[in-house]
């Protein structure tokens, strides 16, 4: 079967990067370099006490190049806390990947991957955890675009599991993901003010799964 | 058998309330005042936002006097802090008295007292869970010495629990309680950014604890 060759251009549009001129080019470096600053002053701070003049500072420049870059702050946080969740969705995809065994096997790999990214920035984590908890309707709206495709890909870890027969058929879909969601999250705290290390959240978080999951096994 | 009465000194002095004079008096609605004025700045600010100056404004007063009833911003926000898990544990306490039933039923009476109490003031529940993600050490030591109490008062329930033969003698007695009461604060996400009322949380609540709880019991 004879498949047709893509032309020249739908080659480059499609698979090589895209090309930058000079120009282009120092406007992704400055855009990463804010982006590096604010990380960590909101890690420092917290994103209320965080101030874009502080943050155009950290990054070696002026507040007007920051403004050409990010709308406001909020916008500036939202791209560090997208950022974030999707690192912590690839990393728990490759936690999980390829461990056989059971369901809490599998979510304890995913969540100790998370746990191994976030830990190298708890202060950042905090922060972020600490803005979900008090920020504008439509912040938290936006928020959600990027949370849920973590709560989804649990979902379907789980979702997984039920036409394994490993789950009973009739799990609750929504309350399930979410709580261990809610659940991941909470943890942090002991990290945060107790020291723990993945060492010590790994075990607990599979003693945590093992409560929430034993009465949904399919055959116990 | 004959029980000594108490002088007339011990029974002023343990039962009737302080005397004070009219400057003791003065300094208590000075402190009740300031007090009223930083839950609502706290609520509709958050706590880094929230300044000594603009609570000694909501309170009708100067910032010195501010600074004569407390010693800074946090002295002032750890006291809402504590007065208000102070009547969260009360309002549990009470709410789960006189509720014969299961573990999961007195528990979940609990909770929906703490929620009923909480969500007629949801912003100011929110500021403190999200200052309690990032503050410092020697503050989250203290916070600690509030919360205590309550997570201590669900393990009390629990091990109860255990000695009527309800749950199994080998519940874990420190993971157990921290979980339910993790629980308990993350669903005001959902009354925060979802509407949710207590008609919503308590159902919600009591599938969660029958997650949890549901492998703990000793007879099923």
């Amino acid at each position: 079967m004879r498949v047709p060759s893509p032309s020249l251009a739908e080659t480059v549009e499609n698979v090589a990067p895209p090309r930058m001129n000079r120009r282009q080019a120092a406007k992704v470096r400055t855009r990463l370099k804010v982006l590096d600053a604010a990380r960590a002053l909101f890690a420092e701070r917290g994103y209320d006490a965080a101030t874009i003049r502080d943050i155009a500072k950290g990054a070696g420049m002026s507040t007007g190049a920051v403004f050409a870059n990010f709308q406001d702050k909020a916008e500036l946080f939202e791209t560090v806390f997208s950022e974030e969740m999707e690192g912590l969705l690839n990393d728990m995809r490759t936690g999980a990947a390829g461990v056989e065994g059971r369901v809490t096997d599998r979510l304890t790999a995913a969540l100790t991957a998370g746990y191994h990214r976030s830990l190298g920035h708890l202060p950042l984590m905090q922060a972020m955890i600490a803005r979900s908890w008090f920020q504008p309707e439509d912040a938290d709206q936006r928020s959600r675009a990027f949370v849920g495709p973590l709560v989804l890909w649990i979902q379907d870890l789980l979702q997984a599991a039920v036409g394994e027969g490993e789950l009973r058929q009739d799990i609750d879909q929504t309350l399930l993901p979410r709580m261990i969601w809610d659940t991941f999250i909470s943890n942090f705290r002991y990290a945060a003010y107790d020291g723990w290390g993945v060492e010590e959240l790994t075990p607990h978080v599979r003693q945590q799964l093992d409560l929430i999951l034993s009465s949904q096994m399919a055959r116990q």
